[in-house]
């Protein structure tokens, strides 16, 4: 409590967001697009949206297709594009999409917050899928990306 | 990805913000009290600012010591009200202190959220304290918290 009389207020703003979203979109992942999508809008400041193609959920005989993967690359790809479009219809300026490929959270954290670096990280919450399972996504982001983090309910 | 066609952006702010503090602030307190101040001022909501009397961290002989749980009542008091006349200098119109006691994550989520009802609650990362400490309240408030979650970096 030594310093809290030296400092103003000061105001803050996020300049560089970044949305996850998957395939399984829930309520909160709609919420989380569209308080993204208003914040880039409001401040005109860049939108990355990111999927994981999480390669760890494939079996091995999924895994050892290529057509499988390329077909959900595809899929991905597709998802990504009508955000992006959604966004960009909503008056989002600079709206990109994002494709990774791997363990969600290290995916992330690894490759694509260093390339974009966001200030702000916008999660949905993902309720329905039960608390533990996005819970460890979305802790490992929040303990360890450098930027803010949002989870939107 | 079944229904993603099927809808459009829709502009999503928040309506009433608790932002958590604690004693010794850090450089992440700080952003997270500029950019809850940022919000309250622009979008005209209330912000409760909410610090918790850990009574955990006390040894028994300060547990037993009415002097000194009453001098941290104090402090932290005070502290609070510095927060809430920085606030009101800043231009916020409405905001409330809120004191707590006990453990930091289940007096938040147990008292203060179903009577302050916010829709996003705004916390500091504490980076210099190391990761897992403020991670698990953290954490624990964003798994279980029905508001959205942002941790300010």
């Amino acid at each position: 409590m030594a310093t809290e009389e030296e400092f103003e207020v000061e105001s803050m703003h996020f300049t560089r967001l970044l949305l996850a979203v998957d395939d399984d979109d829930d309520e909160s992942s709609r919420r989380a697009f569209n308080y993204a999508s208003t914040l880039a809008k409001i401040y005109n400041i860049p939108l990355g949206i990111v999927s994981v193609l999480e390669t760890g959920d494939l079996n091995i005989y999924q895994s050892l297709s290529p057509d499988i993967l390329s077909a959900r690359r595809s899929e991905i790809a597709a998802h990504l594009n009508t955000y992006v479009e959604k966004a960009e219809r909503f008056g989002v300026q600079d709206a990109q999409p994002i494709i990774g490929e791997g363990k969600p959270a290290r995916v992330i954290l690894d490759e694509v917050l260093p390339e974009f670096k966001p200030d702000l990280i916008i999660l949905g919450s993902h309720k329905q899928r039960g608390h533990l399972h996005i819970g460890s996504v979305a802790s490992e982001i929040m303990r360890s990306a450098e930027a803010s983090v949002i989870v939107v309910r």
